[in-house]
């Protein structure tokens, strides 16, 4: 039997100050067994581009990572939140390591091709051999608790700005094969709502059919549709996988994809 | 007998540049072994600090680490600096990891109390049981290659701005009861000159007493005097210790502390 792993993705709001993060990171701290932390920090790296005074290029709703936004990226994601956290979480006794992908080569990437005549520039996407299980699977026997920044580098000595969520799946998909993985997406809901504005709209079970027929009815839309285009590629992969409130880590309340 | 381990630290203008930066790194990839690398960054932090309009208050010629200039240390060290020359040599088949103190809990500070009403802020100091040589032994066994940043913590959730030259020597005073400990500062020039102007007056063995005497003579000054401190600290720890140029890294040009 394999041994569990669980994979948590913090991302959103609760990132922004360090007393909502460090909320979410006793509760993280109580997950027990094994454990791997994503996150991203979107909202920083726009805070320090504008007081840098470096213009944050919006294509179609996503940000374009020109080279000084990478830069940005580099120092708020890799540096300043990841140390941040794992400083924080050493005082829980989680004996956390901080992590690009670049470090040990945890996680690669390739540069994304612009389509259609849009370049998002320095952005990285991931493939089903990114991930370096091995290195990942000696740092977790040895007790270490992993926490990745959504930062992947090239293998030619470039470094990525890469989507936090798609780096918690394919971190999911490949460590499958040693471990038996739960994943759990959190932010500052309860899940996935019927409504919006409405906690009492949960969806405590999201199927695939059901989420199609809400995407169809438009229920379900923009930010939420990768992140559940992720959700639903880690359950075909037959891997647990839940979205839930990052304060409500430890408790049953949850959309569950089934 | 114990296994050596080579522990290399890199400052000054080397690291300004990543051309200049990655020719180092280039010879740092052929030192046979186990090694640790060691990198400050100072001026990058200062242009970062200079851009966001932080003030960088000096006190009799040394730094003073505000928050807002801690928070920038953390983002250029940890971040900016220590993830590129990862994913730099990690194209040179040296299997890299990115270290800050807090990262496995490896270098725990203490931050420095006021003192004669200076109060230097956000500065760690570090002791005699400040290095998790545990940690960085299991590391260094799996074949992999620490690059510490000089960023500590507090073990309370604080992080520490600290000198890069004192890591390095704590390094090499803690891990030389497991290895065999090689210390190497490098920087721009050959070693120790009589006359800073002048390659040819370099000198090639360093005694403590040589030192004193040069001290006295105001030969050796300002920066020079706390890496010198450093140094004998490290001989007196029966440490090999040398100074030599970051670009002569494989050359037997040094100034031998003897």
């Amino acid at each position: 039997m394999k041994n569990k792993l669980t994979i948590i993705k913090i991302g959103g709001n609760v990132i922004k100050d360090s007393d909502s993060l460090n909320s979410f990171l006793d509760l993280f701290a109580q997950v027990k067994g094994n454990k791997i932390l994503v996150h991203g920090g979107g909202s920083i790296a726009t805070t320090m581009a504008q007081k840098l005074g470096v213009d944050t290029q919006m294509v179609e709703g996503r940000r374009v990572t020109s080279k000084e936004m990478l830069d940005i990226t580099i120092m708020c994601y890799a540096g300043l939140i990841n140390k941040k956290m794992v400083s924080y979480l050493q005082t829980k006794k989680i004996n956390s390591i901080g992590l690009s992908g670049a470090d040990l080569n945890c996680i690669s990437a390739q540069k994304r091709p612009p389509k259609n005549g849009i370049d998002y520039g320095f952005v990285g996407d991931i493939n089903d051999s990114s991930v370096n299980t091995k290195s990942i699977e000696l740092l977790i026997q040895n007790n270490f608790t992993p926490i990745f920044c959504s930062i992947t580098h090239n293998k030619d000595g470039g470094l990525l700005n890469t989507n936090a969520d798609t780096i918690a799946t394919e971190l999911a998909c490949q460590l499958q094969i040693i471990f038996d993985v739960q994943l759990v997406y959190c932010f500052e809901k309860d899940g996935v709502l019927l409504s919006e504005s409405d906690p009492s709209s949960l969806i405590k079970n999201l199927t695939l059919k059901h989420y199609q027929k809400l995407l169809s009815e438009n229920i379900i839309h923009s930010g939420m549709i990768p992140k559940l285009e992720n959700c639903f590629k880690a359950k075909n992969n037959r891997i647990h996988v839940s979205i839930k409130n990052a304060y409500n880590l430890l408790s049953p309340i949850e959309t569950k994809i089934s």
